[in-house]
């Protein structure tokens, strides 16, 4: 056996597991759609150590086909013997375009969000399921995602990354300084701030209806963005960051819905507690409790020092590399005190 | 440039100037010394950003010749140069095996120490300087170092690695355990512990007298132990630490006080208090302030039980690998409880 590869499997799984926001939101979004679950056939894409799998067994699915392309399928096959479930839980290892299932399923189950949403995300194994599996008018859990942008100041890290090297025990060191900008924020950087460090509400970046997507949408998104300032203070960058809802079937909107709601979310800065209200949502929002995905930052080499209610108006594109599927392309242009700025980096 | 490959340099180097316990103390010992430093010539091996070199020109050094084969370097010709002491310090890139000094140096300085004090360090290049520039009677900073291991206890860490499995989120995945195991403690673990962890007083495995030590003592290490544990607990593994004393040359001890000392040491538990009054130590023990080395753990797969005064007796070899010249073989075998015990593992 390969202890390093089986080491990053573990620890990743570890990691997601002990990600008790994660978790137990599923955990919760599966006993709450019940109804829906109980006395069906799931199918679970990605399923890992088959954790949520078992929730959808526990939560009265007659069968459950759990499929994982990785080696951690044949753990999950152990887990779901050792908790005699092995009549209700088929654990199948192969990727979900190549296996065979023997019938069309009533729920698709997935955690496939990926850091700021998309990156390495396995949205499209989702979508290919749907296609292939999933009955006409069948459950998707989650059901809907959100990705969100805004600006944010961040003097803290600013100074770790770059004023340290102003007087390292007193001996200059800021020749270090273009260097350690390079280093620290050529790529977006995936941390974990605060809701005081976010300078105004987020924009809606992308939508993501699981239960309409299609492929090809990812391959490019592309959105606006006004912000207004709500604090005078140094503005250090850009943090993306995402939540996922779990609606029933019922609740799939139409495109034109979508956006309609999509506009209303960026006029008010309410959004959440209005989704809260009628849905399951984890979030990995700064202000809501820490989960593994963090936020993504995209610093800035230079700060910008902002004035209460200044504007920042511009567009950000993600894109798939050509060069590497893996990598996203983010470019970020923002026009803000009479200048124009780009920002292009590269998540890998 | 190869950005990841300055990413590395600069991030390595800003965890090491931010380890305020291994900086000031080096700073401290320079300033300690500064009657054998002011007017003379230093050697600084492995210099990094300059730090150490710059230090000891502060220290009134003539000349530092600062030597450094990483790329890092470059970076310390910068910062020798914005603190106008390019007529002091002389960056040299380069291996010390390869650079040609115009003179005999009459300090040598060097942070050499790797994680259980041994591994991927720089001693040989000490060594290697110390034979060929140093002048007789010169000055080695740090002059002597200790390498300990103890016996500890660590029930988070069990439970967080491997009990964790027994029930997650009301599923069982004790099936997950024995690879969990293989994962968590295969390999040495560098982490912090504190000196709750540690069950008894350490054992000196290695004492170098960096004035007098040789190469080929390097390549085997063998000691022998003999611990009664103080407390009634789990006996979850063995922790290496070490620390380094930054004495002048005067003291320098031959082989035979070095015995006493050692001897003297392994049966009194306050040998750290006495080194205390009579120089300055770096140390990386689980009781003092934590430090980038923090402490090397070698777990057990299954804990031992001991109770009060039971005694734990053995030995550790550490060897270089014969296939990977960076890599230590580690060999522990004891005996507690009526029965013997062996644990090898590969620091890689």
């Amino acid at each position: 056996m390969a202890y390093f590869k089986a080491y990053s499997h573990i620890g990743v799984h570890e990691e997601m597991l002990k990600d008790h926001v994660r978790t137990s939101t599923y955990r919760n979004a599966i006993m709450h759609h019940q109804d829906l679950i109980s006395g069906k056939v799931v199918l679970d894409v990605g399923c890992g150590t088959g954790v949520l799998s078992i929730f959808c067994a526990f939560a009265g699915a007659t069968r459950v086909y759990a499929v994982d392309a990785s080696d951690i399928s044949l753990q999950a096959m152990e887990i779901v013997r050792e908790n005699e479930l092995s009549d209700k839980v088929i654990v199948m290892h192969g990727r979900i375009e190549d296996v065979e299932i023997e019938e069309k399923v009533d729920v698709i189950i997935s955690e496939w969000m990926g850091y700021m949403l998309l990156y390495e995300s396995m949205l499209g194994s989702v979508i290919f399921a749907r296609d292939k599996w999933l009955k006409p008018g069948g459950l998707i859990l989650p059901s809907h995602a959100s990705l969100y942008l805004a600006p944010i100041t961040n003097s803290q890290r600013y100074q770790d990354s770059v004023y340290f090297w102003q007087d390292v025990y007193g001996i200059k060191m800021s020749s270090m300084i273009p260097l350690a900008k390079q280093c620290a924020f050529m790529e977006p950087s995936v941390e974990t701030i605060s809701g005081e460090n976010v300078l105004t509400w987020p924009t809606v970046v992308a939508q993501v209806d699981c239960y309409t997507i299609q492929a090809l949408e990812l391959e490019t998104i592309t959105a606006t963005f006004k912000y207004t300032s709500m604090l005078q203070a140094p503005l250090h960058g850009f943090a993306f960051w995402f939540d996922v809802e779990f609606n029933g079937p019922v609740r799939q909107k139409s495109k034109k819905q979508a956006n309609q709601s999509l506009d209303a979310q960026n006029a008010t800065p309410s959004n959440k507690k209005k989704k809260a209200d009628v849905s399951i949502v984890l979030s990995t929002a700064p202000e809501d409790a820490p989960t593994h995905w963090q936020q993504t930052l995209l610093y800035l080499f230079e700060p910008i020092e902002l004035k209460k209610d200044q504007n920042i108006e511009g567009s950000v594109t993600i894109s798939q590399s050509q060069q590497h599927a893996r990598f996203l392309n983010i470019c970020l242009k923002y026009f803000t005190g009479d200048q124009w700025y780009v920002k292009e980096s590269v998540m890998k």
